[in-house]
């Protein structure tokens, strides 16, 4: 008889969101809604090529946000009634593909489910090798790390004794970020938004400067420090977009580069403030570029390959934070990733 | 006995403006005074290595706005009771450097003077051949054409079929960008602001699409045109800013790029609105450059010696918009800039 439940629970998109997610399941303006699905229990059901995934953690991740709305992206958005996208890591517990066997630990597009079905090529070149943490394949072996690697590297073309700003530093991409930067012989000054986090920042990843956003003295602290202290900068490394980034372009030394991952503090917001002070770009010749790391997907092998020795030498910390409530949760998770609660990766477990 | 005068008239900077420059000389808010000074009349008066320059046309450019500011940018601000700074063109009058005889044109940072003293060496590098138009070395051949030329091609890095945006297209540098841009093999879409420049950049300038931006329906046309007719835009070469550079972040192809040159719009607005679309950067991979033609003086050769070419075989045109008034008649000249009253390029006749 196999393990497999004839039923599993999966969480698909109800409604898309105009500024925050609403969480919960109750609420007529809640953004998703709890599902129970038929999972395939033997071969017999699985399409030649396929195999099935019992994931094991799921990510969340802000770049979520952007996937709910419907407008034209690197991704075409979330359906109305489609199981809610993201990265997960699991165990092959069926297989139609020659490549992959039961038992094998895997990381792909899983979804907000438990059960998921995969195209076995993708999940194979995915394949997370015996021994190793799963967590670390959606941490900072997984997207996250290879967000921070190409952004601060190939974006940002860091150099030793440039002045780097991270923002949303103690997030996943961002302490990868702090770390790389100082690996590479950089003045780091992170940014994050809690004194619990900007110690994590300063004690254990090395920053050089940890500045909480929230503090009231902020913006003329940030001042203070990276134009006195240090000279102005190099490189920011852009997580958060918003004030922060707008009063950093006044900041930037000539010929900065603005690696632009993310935006965090304005995707729940239909009305952005913007850019006021975009002109300085001009004076300043600063190269502002946005990217997205799927585009680095030929090289992961690269990345990997690099980050993989730096965790076994010791030389890159990482943090995982799991959310409450497992699959269920997740929708609350992701509010929470919004709100800063988490110091390091997101992520629910499923299974 | 020496045909220089022995006084001569200058314009210095009286105030900074807060917000548009205020012309004439009456006002006690002026951001210009008229100044008498005295001329060298001799080459004894002169240290070894300078020159004299009979100043027969002085260049106004949108750029001279953020030269009065008083903030870090890439050249120092002009200070108070200081001739405005401008290139200009002229004739050697006296020379105490060996390169140039009495007679020589050249071109330089003249100054709003009717004579400057200049180092030789320098204006021995922009020397104008004989035969040459003396305009002509402050549009296409003087940093407008270079303006041009390395910021569509170096910056914006357009290649044949790309969609291309100019913003401030009967401008100076981007009716050049327009013509640069067609001899490549781009489509372009050409913004303005009058029907007048609207049919001289369809007509005369070969642009795909000549809009303006006056018109009420504008930003629907425009809409329509990048995104539906012609698939989305590759590269925008950005003199104007604000609200128009703000909508156009949301009609990008994928790996756009934003040369960009100048922000006109707000360049008097001390609370600019800023870009609200910026998060659009980052999803479709977009690089915005901010750039200074001055970076690009060491190949300066290169760009005059192929525009040279393309004046010579009549494929460029060019318009010069000769302010009134002469020298005294810059402040208003560049007021008028800023309100789009020239067709290419504004000048002012000194001598």
């Amino acid at each position: 008889m196999s393990s497999i439940p004839e039923n599993q629970s999966r969480i698909v998109l109800r409604k898309r969101p105009t500024t925050g997610i609403v969480a919960g399941y109750e609420s007529e303006d809640a953004t998703f809604a709890k599902e129970v699905a038929k999972v395939p229990r033997s071969e017999s059901e699985l399409k030649e090529g396929d195999v099935l995934v019992k994931v094991e953690y799921v990510s969340l991740d802000p770049a979520m946000r952007g996937w709910l709305r419907d407008a034209r992206s690197y991704l075409p958005p979330v359906q109305i009634g489609e199981v809610m996208r993201a990265g997960g890591v699991g165990t092959v517990v069926l297989s139609r593909f020659e490549g992959l066997s039961k038992g094998d630990k895997v990381s792909g597009i899983t979804g907000w489910q438990e059960y998921a079905t995969l195209p076995g090529k993708a999940c194979e070149k995915r394949k997370i090798p015996p021994g190793c943490s799963l967590l670390d394949y959606l941490g900072p072996l997984g997207s996250s790390g290879q967000t921070a690697y190409w952004g601060i590297f190939d974006v940002g073309r860091i150099k030793s004794g440039d002045v780097v700003v991270v923002t949303g530093a103690a997030g996943s991409v961002g302490s990868m970020v702090v770390q790389l930067a100082k690996m590479k012989g950089c003045k780091v000054i992170a940014i994050a938004g809690s004194e619990e986090k900007c110690k994590w920042l300063k004690e254990s990843l090395k920053a050089d400067e940890a500045l909480d956003y929230k503090a009231p003295d902020f913006f003329s602290t940030y001042r203070e420090i990276a134009t006195k202290k240090y000279g102005y900068i190099d490189v920011i490394f852009e997580n958060v977009g918003g004030e922060v980034l707008d009063r950093s372009l006044l900041m930037l030394k000539p010929g900065a580069r603005i690696a632009f991952c993310g935006a965090i503090s304005d995707y729940n917001n239909p009305k952005p403030k913007g850019l006021t002070n975009y002109q300085a770009m001009i004076a300043m010749r600063v190269k502002l570029q946005g990217f997205i790391v799927f585009d680095y997907q030929k090289r992961y092998p690269e990345a990997e390959k690099e980050i993989a020795e730096w965790l076994r030498d010791g030389r890159l910390e990482r943090k995982f934070h799991i959310a409450q409530g497992g699959l269920e949760g997740c929708p609350q998770a992701l509010n929470d990733l919004f709100e800063g609660k988490n110091i390091g990766k997101m992520v629910a477990k499923v299974n």
